[in-house]
């Protein structure tokens, strides 16, 4: 119970890492070589005590008297979140969100070596220069090649049974679009993305405007 | 300040109740009329306390004492983020992203009648059945059309030009998908959507595990 209270409050901020690493990115492009939470904070729209939280999770040494290092907290998040090793990923299920996210640039650390589909119009082709293949092929393309991350956008229905292919074949994570809820081994990292969860934000900001 | 503060405290909350949404309409679709915060919390993975005190968010009477009312409760949320009024949206920036958020079907409350673009190939063609538009006619377009929601898909460096245009276009609300940091008047809702925060969860429990 303790370890789930304590995983849900540091949930907001790890969101908040891949934010951090834009702004700080931004900054070394500009040259800059020290910021402090302040401008941090003013750029993102959180408080100035929120970054200090946030940044505290990750490693030292980022932070001098003056401010964050700019250089040294970009490697810190970058090695805190595990993007300093590119990942290797799957894609099951290769529909319109699919799709858009095997041509999506901005997934740090993670790169896409195949997607799979049951529609034989689609296996053999390519996506963005990925290659699609048969979803019967799953379970043998696994034993040959190291995968690290399945990203699920294939109908809920049919989750948990790819699900249990990808856990047999040694995946490490899955990252679920879609709305089945998935069981898992202990062993293997699970997070669930709803992409209405960002429209429930914005529709109450709406109502409390009204 | 205060504000502030009690504003992140609600939005995981907030955030979660798309997902209440779902699985309430899943109870109902099995004919189950009354369920606990016990049911709804194994089935989402969180802490029974989380449903309870997510769920007083919204209004009653959707709780009797065997537990939450399925309809009432689906009402309740529906009505506390405003998707019982289905909104009028149009979308920037027809890429890899814009084309899939036009032809994603779980946006509730959340119609799309035109996408914009500055690309002579994608205006005057259909995406999903929505005409994309010139985006030199945004604000024309706007002067005639009621329209409630921006989702912003274009390259960040365009955003707060065409950001001004919208609020000055009478827009209620944006939906960032960009790295911008765009600025609005106080009586916009701004929604900042970052699709890597999800993977810097991922990649944390990841980092857990090994």
């Amino acid at each position: 119970m303790e370890t789930e209270t304590k995983r849900l409050g540091k949930t907001p901020s790890i969101r908040r890492m891949s934010l951090y690493l834009n702004r700080l990115k931004a900054y070394q492009e500009k040259g800059i070589e020290i910021v402090t939470s302040n401008d941090i904070a003013a750029d993102i729209d959180v408080l100035p005590i929120v970054v200090k939280k946030d940044l505290q999770l990750v490693e030292p040494p980022t932070k001098k008297r003056a401010g964050y290092i700019v250089n040294g907290t970009i490697k810190a998040i970058t090695a805190f979140l595990g993007w300093d090793k590119q990942k290797s990923a799957i894609l099951i299920g290769v529909g319109h969100l699919g799709s858009a996210l095997l041509g999506y640039r901005g997934f740090p650390g993670l790169t896409f070596v195949a997607a799979f589909d049951t529609d034989v119009k689609k296996i053999g082709t390519t996506i963005h220069n990925i290659p699609v293949l048969n979803i019967s092929n799953l379970s043998d393309f696994l034993k040959k090649r190291k995968i690290e991350i399945a990203v699920l956008t294939m109908p809920s229905e049919h989750a948990q049974k790819i699900v249990d292919l990808l856990t047999q074949g040694n995946i490490l994570a899955i990252w679920n679009f879609t709305r089945a809820k998935i069981h898992v081994p202990p062993h293997v990292a699970l997070q669930r993305e709803d992409l209405s969860a960002g429209l429930a934000e914005l529709s109450a900001k709406i109502k409390n405007n009204q």
